[in-house]
């Protein structure tokens, strides 16, 4: 009898499976698997050449060099994680900060050790949001967190931004909106990448750090509304004056989680980040975390604090600037010879992050189902096309955009990119 | 105006959040901490002096050797993961089950990487389960697991095993009542741990995985049912002949799902993890998992695939074999010196693993209510309670069970701590 019944079955799957419905991104890495000889300026890779071997394995030796130690990082972790590197990155932020309310009320207690910052932001999706839930974006925003919001099913509304991000006073004009639809007790989250942010390289100025904060907090009524600030690209900068964090803006501590990562600032295979969370969040995080996978991997970990105590990070990131200030340029003088002469097409000069952001002609459909998108493949380039940066309610998505991601490709290669993408527009203008 | 806002909204979580109510294992882990003098022989760690630090050691400067091998490891990788690792649990399962059906309809595009088997296992919960399924479950099993279930809002029913696992006609009749009980359309999965099982240390017999497959897809009417093959401690064999997997009796390659990790048998730091699945089941599980994580971190898998192709996993699972069986024989021997003695004291000899599974009279209650539970933190030991082990629902709870783990303690430690459980029992006799 045994291994002779046959289940005629099909798989019923959960509600959450059926919502997972993959990110658009998938469509372009297949795009991308398909035609090999494009040069891509859609993945947000991080530079193939800069990533730190040498640092990897100093850190690494460090950590093995002694029996005790060794074991350590070979055995279990905490679900927290790992406490010297939880010390070692609150400290960074405090001293990042320099500013008296980052400080307040704030212990490594509140810190947690996530698989990226992608598994922070998943965890508060799933500590805050209920099918239905909103979460308010700036439109554009980093699509791979608007695609893990709908993917639970809850909602991202867009809130209009500029040069500047997410602008306060759209935020305000939207939160007397959701009021009047009676939904203001589903929104829970307001989203913003506060540095050089992905797609834009939009930095939220100071002025608006301040504003959005104060938004959250006096609409926090019925429920609270918490500011996810993702600093994934901080290292990242390249000219002007580090900022604050949102946390700084934060005077009572229960407000702001600022998610971080060292995925773009050294090494994604390493695949360390991390949440700084308002008390009320750390047990609910916790909870869901030892569910997910009992705590990140404790050996990465440990590379990661020797890392950091031995320097090796800071030298990293000052390499990475040096070389992405390189790909930046180069794209921006690609950008200015090739793009430049051609009507309606602008783009701001980013300041740190991996990421240009161009505007074409309004007549432009930059999109997977528009010509240019062929056009610029047939001409051997790959874009992200803007339209996946837009949540899917609220602001409209801008059909005319694109970002371009300077991190992987090699000088040479951005200007041939860019000047097959010139190519491409001039086909449709 | 900014910052002066202040909010007076708790926070208000996701039903998800609120389930997540922990694990009971949590309040044996605070005991431990608060009374670190006692022999905790209740937490699954594994043996910290054999940890692999020089095999680990060898793997990464493999890794590191070459500056392109180094950077791919560095580098971002795939949500199914690195393809050479993968290629190689596979060839290693096939290779180990020997059998036509395992390799039958199998392919490395259903071998998925994973932050240990506890992430598989949470993605399998995601993928199948809506608040109220049912898995079905043996009485006892993996404690964590059942955790899991619980904390998604689902049910976990148990199902009578005894020293040979999950009796094969108990989950028939527990099939007939959910039947009767108009929920068969609700039970998802059946979860058995194949090997050496936590707690009980029973491994199935090949007439029962034989048996359990051919119910699941027999009772697969309306609703698909998995089998969930946990084979956390295949490795972990210390006499007798390896048995096939449960895959090897699913001809159609549609029910099994092997879950496996390297935590066990290699290093719970490096935490590497892997599942085997069913194709429909491909789809869904990495959608979730791009959601979680994007791809378990890219370096250890690399790791681990020098691990497995230099022969160090081998080397090391041998050591391992040598070194538990040392601790399981100073258990067997420390409990045939003091607990034979008393009244009512049995335990079945395992033959792998890392668990020996008491049975008390059944007047004595191990659990955390109970008398006994204090008097052995007196006499300095501590144990896993065997009611924590039962599923919420079906096959009542034991509560004169106790769950004892060999694989943190040396063999001295080992002795001291079952004589001074011995003593608390006799208190209580």
């Amino acid at each position: 009898m045994a291994g002779t019944a046959k289940s005629s079955a099909a798989p019923r799957l959960s509600q959450r499976a059926g919502w997972a419905g993959g990110q658009p991104i998938s469509r372009l890495m297949h795009l991308a698997l398909a035609h090999p000889n494009l040069i891509s300026l859609a993945a947000g890779f991080v530079d193939q050449e800069t990533l730190p071997v040498e640092p990897a394995r100093e850190a690494i030796e460090a950590v093995l060099a002694d029996a005790a130690g060794a074991r350590a990082a070979l055995q279990y972790g905490t679900t927290a994680g790992y406490p010297p590197l939880r010390e070692a990155v609150l400290a960074r932020l405090i001293d990042a900060d320099d500013h008296p309310a980052t400080e307040a009320k704030l212990s490594i207690d509140q810190v947690v050790v996530t698989a990226g910052s992608n598994q922070l932001l998943h965890l508060l999706n799933e500590a805050l949001l209920d099918a239905g839930d909103i979460v308010l974006c700036a439109a554009p925003s980093y699509f791979v967190y608007l695609g893990m919001v709908g993917n639970g099913g809850a909602r991202t509304v867009g809130v209009a931004a500029d040069e500047q991000g997410m602008i306060p006073d759209a935020l305000e004009e939207e939160l007397h909106r959701r009021e009047r639809f009676g939904e203001l007790n589903r929104v829970k989250a307001i989203y913003v990448t506060s540095y050089y942010d992905n797609p834009a390289s939009a930095t939220l100025s100071a002025e608006r750090r301040a504003a959005i904060v104060e938004t959250a907090k006096r609409w926090s009524r019925a429920t609270k509304i918490y500011v996810i600030e993702d600093a994934a690209y901080r290292a990242l900068r390249y000219e002007g004056d580090d900022l604050a964090s949102m946390r700084s803006y934060d005077a009572e501590g229960d407000t702001v989680v600022v998610a971080e990562t060292f995925s773009k600032s050294f090494s994604p295979g390493i695949r360390v980040g991390w949440g700084v969370l308002p008390p009320d969040l750390v047990g609910p995080i916790l909870s869901l975390k030892g569910n997910i996978d009992f705590g990140s991997p404790n050996f990465t970990q440990h590379v990661m604090a020797e890392v950091l105590a031995r320097g090796l990070f800071d030298r990293q990131v000052a390499l990475l600037q040096e070389s992405y200030l390189g790909k930046l340029a180069a794209t921006l003088e690609a950008a200015d010879e090739f793009l430049a002469p051609l009507d309606g097409v602008r783009w701001q000069r980013p300041t740190g992050g991996l990421y240009v952001w161009l505007r074409l002609p309004e007549s432009i459909d930059t999109g997977p189902g528009g010509r240019l998108m062929q056009l610029a493949m047939d001409e051997g380039m790959l874009y992200v096309p803007g339209e996946y940066c837009y949540p899917a309610e609220g602001a409209p998505p801008r059909k005319n955009m694109i970002r371009l991601s300077f991190g992987v490709q090699s000088p040479a290669n951005i200007r041939r990119g860019v000047e097959a993408l010139a190519k491409a527009i001039r086909q449709v203008s």
